[in-house]
């Protein structure tokens, strides 16, 4: 299935919505099953208009946090539902949102050798030897999550704006202490990422040694949906491409990870609970970004990225 | 005042609960607030309950989330209330945790010269020059926040445990390009922050350029209360010391910190949005850690930080 969150355009108090995309449009997950509730449970309008709302909240978080119980109602609303078409909306009907907002946290790895290769020699140094025993990372923002189709604010301390194409799980049931062996049973699915970076405060950053943060926490875009795992058949086989105005400037496979998410969520859950909703993101694939090809953005550039089995994730940089 | 979370022992269900401590004890201000609400305000006993619940609840970031109404309600419970004393519980009718949890970030800075520069020293290098322009900082894990008294579980990943001495400041009212000169309006109180680090793991991830992460995510420390500004005449002259078994290890002072928390918000503000309940730490006070005296903790000890006039946090280590 591949989960969204988006507006009605016709809505005049522009609601966030939980929904599936299906052939003919996008689902309002909220509104079916509280349907469903009425017609199969013998649930009052009141009651049911309540419990769908705290079972599709507008936010994914709030959805994987009810584990089994979210899971099974939507289960319920394919499986029993009649009518479902009532809440169905055309694509022309709405806005795509991010997917997810506010995760509890948003890890973003190296986990392809190419890149950090590439980035590395820009300033003449090698791979830190540590790099091949530790998946380091860093927490982007939480709260600077942008979707499909939305501006990126050029921020007024850089001079130098990138992008970077990257592949992130999202996490379904939390837990401490995961083998790589029983990670794949806590990812709910897969999304686009876009890192995007401003290069300059980053580098002085990493300088010191910390974060990077500023560097990154103006925009980070996810979408445009999450593709829950058993649609991905190999998640290690996608090809990745990034196009700027229509232009190919990127092109590599999910292939060449290092390492694999079950790898990263059992060196992350050490000692330390993962939660739903938390994004890993996979780092940019090899020459993935602006810097290792010896280019930047500039305003009303348009950025692409398409992960197969995924979509295209499309932003417009404004100044 | 001094903001608490805490239990009453003798709850069979450990509920968490917001209060301020007292001379006498310490105030349970959900219980105090739907008295206030009910004897004052005409509210019926169940909506006083919702009401209370919903303007304390067990957690400080949602208080904060509340803005000017929650920080109203609790003048009004000390203007106006009669019997203010059945909701207050002996000191030792109380187990603290820590003042807050889940924060939507916890950033953490090294605003201290003379850290970095010890630091630095024991890797043969000097402080890096772009420290003296940007504040940076690396972003901790808000899920695994502990309080005063709470044991720190040794991670099994490390050899050298260590502790910091660190202030913190907590926002209270969000914000976005928040000049300097407006950032005190945007700070609710202050706190003790203990950052545990893993110091074998950190220099791994900080040898990548990323983090640190699992260097530090596994316990940070805060309380004991959350002291309020107006209660902090001067923020940057407190002596802050560190004790480890009873010995003192760290001895310093907020006087040394080479940035204010308003130019670190100014810093972080920008194109970025501080949330209510987001933690700013300082880093480590110069000679705080000790990683800058050549020591380390061992399993059963016990280090109590006090910064003066919030009082004094302690964390007991076991493996």
């Amino acid at each position: 299935m591949r989960f969204v969150r988006f507006t009605i355009m016709k809505d005049p108090f522009k609601n966030a919505r939980l929904g599936v995309e299906l052939e003919g449009g996008v689902l309002d997950l909220r509104s079916a099953y509280e349907k469903w509730l009425i017609e199969n449970k013998s649930v009052t309008k009141d009651a049911a208009q309540n419990l769908a709302s705290i079972i599709f909240p507008s936010n994914i978080v709030g959805f994987l946090n009810h584990g089994d119980v979210s899971i099974n109602a939507v289960h319920d609303i394919f499986e029993n539902s009649r009518n479902i078409e009532d809440y169905l909306f055309l694509k022309e009907e709405v806005k795509l949102l991010s997917p997810i907002v506010n995760p509890p946290h948003l890890r973003d790895f190296i986990s392809f050798e190419e890149h950090i290769k590439n980035s590395r020699k820009r300033r003449n140094l090698e791979i830190p030897p540590k790099w091949y025993e530790v998946p380091a990372y860093y927490k982007g923002g939480t709260s600077t999550i942008i979707g499909h189709d939305d501006d990126v604010k050029w921020p007024q301390y850089t001079e130098i704006l990138d992008y970077e194409l990257e592949f992130a799980c999202i996490i379904g049931k939390g837990g401490k202490n995961i083998s790589k062996e029983n990670a794949e049973d806590h990812i709910f699915g897969y999304t686009i990422l876009n890192d995007f970076s401003a290069r300059d405060i980053q580098m002085d950053e990493m300088s010191i040694g910390l974060g990077p943060a500023k560097g990154k926490d103006f925009a980070t875009s996810l979408g445009p949906a999450i593709v829950t795992k058993d649609e991905i058949k190999n998640p290690y086989n996608l090809s990745m491409k990034a196009y700027v105005n229509g232009e190919k400037w990127s092109d590599g496979s999910t292939s060449t990870m290092y390492r694999s998410f079950p790898e990263l969520i059992e060196y992350v859950s050490q000692h330390e609970t993962l939660l739903p909703g938390d994004i890993l993101g996979s780092g940019t694939v090899g020459l993935g970004c602006g810097l290792e090809l010896g280019k930047s953005l500039k305003p009303n550039d348009v950025v692409v990225l398409e992960v197969e089995g995924i979509g295209q994730l499309r932003n417009k940089v404004i100044k």
